[in-house]
């Protein structure tokens, strides 16, 4: 059994993220709600994050596309239900995570076309030719019906593969609002904003700090940056946009913060 | 926003569930850990809970076998590693649960036939034609391959269909030690005791409360019982084994209390 010491610590920690976090309403772009149980969901919605959107991804690479096609069922009907439950409004994003790609992803893809509203989380991991192939054709959907698409880059080769990221969805003809590229860095944020998409700034530990996001918004502004904290299956670093949203308040006019926290994603993503 | 009112009452709620919890080490028997983010897990490992059946179950009902085969593989790998970042050894048991079955059952049971180390959740929702094939079918491995099983009893029609599942049981010529039959009631007990199985005790709202296990166990004993939270994608009531034990605890010798909380789960599993 844990001491009371450390009992105490836990206890702590919990009381801060859960009682001093900030009043403003937040939009959290990018999670991955199946990870995350219901009381951790109600933390979010209590600490002020009042929408997000809840990215497809697959723990295992699946085996067949029937696994993925239920996952997006799953997160479409029971997912949307347990953020209500728990007092979020959750946006479901579908799509093939470029570690997800298996057997017949052809027919997850059909189930895109007829089904999303938002598609994601699509990218490049390692930039493979079925990588490629993958984030193309949902593009390709993306273009055609006009939906918002959640757009990954990756932690290795980060600079590469997110310039690569960038001529396919280029080379694909969607409109730039359409477009969130996701996992920006300082390294990448100015190649994507020069072609005029959305970055995503995602705050967390392994991804950036709240204090690379000041330092990116006092360079770039607050018109073309939604936030979000990728959290999900592991740890529990779920009250980050609200953390940062806090943080920016301090520095900047709250009518600024207000874009990257919560506006600019109601507007991507027709809220 | 929450009041700070609202905000305080959640937080005493935490406190009170994670740092008042007992001192006995725990055994749930029957958790779904897909439902649960690691914080949660975390919790229950703190309170106590150091082992846990982490049972198969797909909130949507599947289109196809690979969506049950990829989750057997992830619950037996991923979520494994997970529960050990949470301190708990989680033990996978994979089985297609009554409200799971769908079209190919029959290739996600040879996946069970050939990695079970557990079988569960099996059982009667219905007790339609084919949840009786499908749950035959899983005893029938079990009794092959010497497995114990968790076998699910439903809300409707309990007495009825618990009868029906005792006599299934029965036909499938099992070892009587192998199986848990689970969610009984003050109203079951006494068929599946007579029978020779384990009863599995499930104390949560809507299931049996704290009392009922004192009651049940003041006139049955200890030897026959396992505790469980059924916790998962619903509700935050994953301490309900370590409450159970503490109420336990001010009735009856700790020796007996141990049982149920901790030991015939482990002779049950081979833990």
């Amino acid at each position: 059994m844990p001491t009371d010491n450390k009992r105490l610590q836990i206890w702590k920690k919990f009381k801060r993220n859960f009682l001093n976090s900030g009043s403003m309403e937040c939009f959290d772009t990018h999670i991955h709600s199946e990870g995350k149980g219901i009381t951790e969901l109600k933390a979010m919605a209590e600490a002020g994050i009042k929408h997000v959107i809840s990215c497809a991804y697959y723990p295992v690479v699946p085996s067949y596309s029937s696994t993925l096609i239920d996952m997006f069922r799953k997160l479409t009907s029971f997912e949307v239900e347990r953020g209500k439950k728990a007092g979020l409004e959750l946006i479901p994003a579908v799509g093939v995570h470029p570690r997800c790609i298996c057997r017949g992803w052809e027919k997850a893809l059909k189930w895109v076309e007829e089904n999303a509203e938002v598609i994601g989380e699509i990218g490049l991991e390692c930039a493979s030719d079925v990588e490629v192939e993958v984030l193309s054709a949902h593009l390709g959907i993306a273009k055609k019906l006009d939906l918002p698409c959640i757009v990954h880059t990756p932690k290795n080769n980060k600079l590469k593969v997110t310039e690569k990221v960038l001529k396919i969805v280029d080379a694909s003809g969607i409109g730039e609002e359409l477009v969130v590229i996701d996992h920006a860095t300082p390294k990448t944020v100015e190649e994507i904003l020069k072609k005029g998409y959305y970055a995503g700034l995602t705050v967390q530990p392994g991804k950036i700090s709240v204090e690379e996001v000041i330092s990116i918004v006092e360079k770039h502004g607050f018109e073309k940056f939604v936030l979000n904290s990728d959290t999900g299956f592991n740890d529990f670093e779920a009250l980050t946009v609200v953390e940062t949203a806090n943080a920016l308040k301090e520095k900047f006019d709250e009518k600024d913060v207000k874009k990257v926290a919560i506006e600019n994603g109601k507007k991507i993503f027709k809220k």
